[in-house]
C-alpha cells in the first residue's frame, strides 16, 4: 500500500485554517455520531445523505423531496417529528434502502463546510476504518478533521484520528504535530475503541441517557467497507 | 494530599473561555521553554520574571530598571542586544541572582495575560512538576492552560498536562475531556519526557538549530522545586 507523504490532523474546527485543505483529501471524523450513522446508512444501502444544519430547513428539503428521510436529534435525541434520530443501529437495510436521508446535524454539517476547500472529503469512523484508510492511502496529503464537542477536541475522535495515522503513514510520511498528538491517544488509550468511548466524555452522556447500544455499535471496527464522500454537497458510497 | 474536586485542560489558547477560570487555580505550561525557563531562573535566585510580549517594551522596561536583565528570543535565537535568550541553563546563579528579568515571549506572555481572570497563577514544566503537583493538590478546581505553538495544540505541553492530571486527580476527581485527553497523551508517549521533546515539532526544530542541550535541560523532572506564580503582573517564587 502506498503511504501520504504529508498527513495532518485538525483536533477541533477552530483550529482548522481552511485555505490549508487546498489540493488536499480532508478526512471528516465525528465518532458520536455523525460519520458512525454515515457510514452505517450508506453500507444499508441509502442513496444519499444530504447534511443540513439548521431544523427547519431539514423540514423543508424533506417536504421538496417525496421519499427521502429526516434524520436528526438534539441534546442526543431524535428530533420531533424526524423519521430517525442519530443512532447507528437505526439504520437498517428495511428503513434506508435507496432512499435520500436528510441528516440534520449542527456539528457534522459545519465541518463538512469547512473542509469544502479540499481536493476530496471523506467520513470515517470506527466502522469503515480499513477502508478509509485505503482510500487515504492513494492521497498525497491528508488532512483528518475532527469535530470535536463544542468546538474543542474530544478523545474518540483524536483517537480514531490516531488510529488513521498509525495506519497510513509509512517510513517516509511526515507528520503534523495534531497527528503526533493524535497518535499518541490512540497508544495511550491502549488502541481499543470500545475503551476510548466509554471513557469519552460524550460517550458517557450517550450511555447514561440510554444510549449505551450505540456506542458498542460505533467500536465494532470494520463493520462495513463503505467510505462516505462527498459529492455536490451530498455523500454518498466512494 | 488532597485532590482537586475537578482538573481541566486547555490545549492550546484558542479554546480557552477565560470567564471559566474565575475562582480557579490556573497552571500555565509552555515546556519548550517559556515555562522551564521561569521556574529555572527562579530556582537560581531571580528575584522575579516580568513577562512582556513586545521587544521595544522589553527594552524600554529594562532600562527602566537599572540592573534588569533582558531575556527572549524569534525563531528560537536570542534577541540583539539582548543579555540572555530562552535557554534554561543560561539562567544561572552567576547570571541572574537577585536580579529581575524581562521575559520578552509573545506566546507565554500572551498565555499569562489570558490565564489573568484565575484565582492564583502558577507556571510548571517537568523541571518542577512535582512541586507544581504540590501547590496545585489544594486547590478546588484546576485549569491546565497550554500554550501550545501558532495557536495549535502541541506534544510537550499537552504531554506534561497529562502529567499533571495523572499525579493530580484523586478517586472522586472529574476530569473534563482535555483532561482526558492530556492523559492518553502523556501515557501514549510512556511517561518519557525525554521522548516526548525528542517526538515534539519544535524539540525537533531547536535541536535542530543546535540546542538539543535545551532539551535534556527541559526533560530533567524535579531538578528545581520553585513554583512561579503570577503576582501584580510578575512572575516570583511561590
Amino acid at each position: 500500500m502506498s503511504a501520504p507523504a504529508r498527513i495532518d490532523v485538525v483536533p477541533a474546527p477552530p483550529l482548522l485554517d481552511s485555505a490549508r485543505l487546498a489540493g488536499r483529501l480532508a478526512v471528516v471524523v465525528d465518532v458520536l455520531r455523525a460519520t458512525t450513522v454515515e457510514a452505517m446508512a450508506l453500507a444499508a444501502g441509502a442513496a444519499g445523505i444530504l447534511p443540513v444544519a439548521e431544523v427547519e430547513e431539514a423540514r423543508r428539503l424533506a417536504a421538496e423531496r417525496p421519499g427521502s428521510l429526516l434524520a436528526g436529534e438534539r441534546e442526543g435525541l431524535r428530533l420531533p417529528g424526524f423519521d430517525l434520530g442519530n443512532s447507528p443501529t437505526e439504520f437498517t437495510a428495511e428503513r434506508v434502502r435507496g432512499r435520500t436521508v436528510i441528516q440534520c446535524s449542527t456539528n457534522g454539517t459545519g465541518l463538512l463546510a469547512a473542509a469544502a476547500p479540499a481536493a476530496r472529503v471523506i467520513a470515517a469512523a470506527f466502522v469503515n476504518l480499513s477502508a478509509a484508510v485505503a482510500c487515504a492511502a492513494a492521497a498525497e496529503s491528508v488532512t483528518v478533521l475532527c469535530a470535536g464537542k463544542l468546538g474543542r477536541p474530544c478523545l474518540e475522535d483524536l483517537a480514531l484520528a490516531g488510529g488513521l495515522v498509525e495506519r497510513l503513514a509509512g517510513p517516509d510520511t511526515r507528520l503534523g504535530e495534531g497527528a503526533r498528538l493524535a497518535r499518541s491517544v490512540w497508544i495511550g488509550e491502549g488502541r481499543d475503541p470500545a475503551a476510548v468511548l466509554r471513557n469519552a466524555g460524550h460517550g458517557r452522556y450517550l450511555a447514561s441517557i440510554g444510549f449505551a447500544g450505540d456506542l458498542e455499535a460505533a467500536a465494532r471496527v470494520d463493520a462495513v467497507t463503505i467510505v462516505p464522500e462527498l459529492r455536490d454537497g451530498l455523500l454518498v458510497a466512494g
